[in-house]
């Protein structure tokens, strides 16, 4: 077991037209997992993005932010964390062989490989999921399932984690859309606390804590019964939001086939 | 009935070290209700910060994030946002006179003032919530009692509306802690779309629409039993939790009493 607290650098990849509360998600739960448990992990936070030494300026869900770092001078990740995005700058991002190597570069000795919606297709793109179970927004799973080495689960888990560790082939977790970055990240801090720790009750209680930090018990109005997932809505909404998203749906379809072709 | 659909910008307020996930909840949930409910409003998101003409970077959770505006030059909102904070962002601001007139002065033309977590503190401290109901995150709900005019409700609820328009008095909606404003974003679409087509069935459709395009299907891992809430969590977890919040909470208090003796 090493020595307790470790460096543990999350680094949260930004690109133009990504979405802000993919990434607001992770920053705000692992902040607290560091604040609160300084004595398991030093966690520092980057975020992460262009080609250029010196980072430019990215929108983000239409707000401007402005990544720490470059992919240039970005440090070693212990946990990469792709989030989605939506327009031409998540179809350039499919066929980006910059940023595409910059994740395999990380990914090589992460120990954490994640992303949340669309996030994972990139990871895709960049073969990273090649092997592994992952998921991603409900209106593109069926975008991932174009790429032949990616096991797509049925349905539409908040987070799907693929463990192959025991193999030396490290591990995936993967998100469902946008908003399931929170759940997923409460459960990333169960999991690395676990892992660090060899206590899987300190997990738990850390998720739990950070829960309460956040102020997470959600109640969306107007439910019971839920929403928010395509197995949990009015049928008439869900064809309606899907003739919505469908040109969303025909442009990332595109871009991720043109991805496929070039990599063949 | 005026006519559709109406011009309506929202403004979310950004300040130093205001918190990332506030804002990415109301700037996620608006993009959609504008993407999907064209027919209902022309919707424009502003991001306003600093006094100055030209709106410095300012630090959002930790990430570089730049105003589109300040408040020198923003616009005349429909709906006024402020989130929460923390550290000496969130002190000076409960005391900065340039950033509550601001408030004011938006408020007084402003058809929706909202606020979430120690936003509400913010709200308070411009005395936009004198007699009206609100609420905030749990760790600080005492510090907005201090405010002798304000009704703060018992518990720990998601948000919390006080719609005083038919006396002349416009409306207020505060949220409780950070992951709060996913659900009372979600609220305020059903309240806006039913306030402008007085059809309430268009609201919640509104914003059960939104929800499916958020993929918000919560479930926060090791739950059932639910969590994120003082009512919901283990009573250990509750009191080691608010012991680590003990400085936050008395730097809050502290800036809330000097905010209250000054205007006194």
């Amino acid at each position: 077991m090493s020595e307790l607290p470790q460096e543990f650098t999350v680094g949260l990849l930004l690109y133009d037209n990504c979405d802000l509360l993919d990434i607001a998600g992770p920053n705000e739960v692992f902040q607290f997992l560091g604040l609160f448990y300084g004595d398991v992990v030093k966690l520092s936070i980057v975020t992460v993005g262009g080609a250029l030494r010196s980072p430019e300026p990215i929108q983000a869900g239409g707000i401007t932010v402005t990544p720490m770092v470059s992919f240039q001078n970005c440090p070693k990740l212990e946990l990469l964390f792709v989030p989605g995005g939506n327009g031409e700058g998540l179809q350039a991002s499919i066929s980006d062989d910059t940023l595409l190597d910059f994740l395999r570069r990380q990914a090589e000795s992460a120990s954490y490989v994640t992303s949340v919606c669309t996030g994972g297709l990139l990871l895709a793109a960049a073969g990273l999921l090649d092997g592994y179970k992952g998921t991603c927004h409900w209106a593109v799973v069926d975008c991932l399932r174009l790429f032949p080495q990616v096991q797509v689960p049925d349905g539409y888990p908040r987070w799907c984690e693929d463990d192959q560790r025991a193999a030396g082939r490290g591990i995936r977790i993967t998100g469902g859309g946008i908003s399931s970055s929170i759940d997923e990240s409460l459960y990333m801090v169960q999991r690395i606390v676990e892992d660090l720790t060899h206590q899987p009750e300190r997990g738990v209680e850390a998720s739990r804590a950070v829960q309460l930090a956040i102020q997470y018990n959600p109640g969306p109005p107007n439910t019971p019964p839920p929403g928010g997932d395509p197995d949990s809505v009015d049928p008439q909404l869900l064809e309606r939001m899907t003739g919505n998203m469908s040109p969303f749906h025909e442009q990332v379809c595109t871009a991720v086939r043109q991805r496929i072709d070039s990599s063949a």
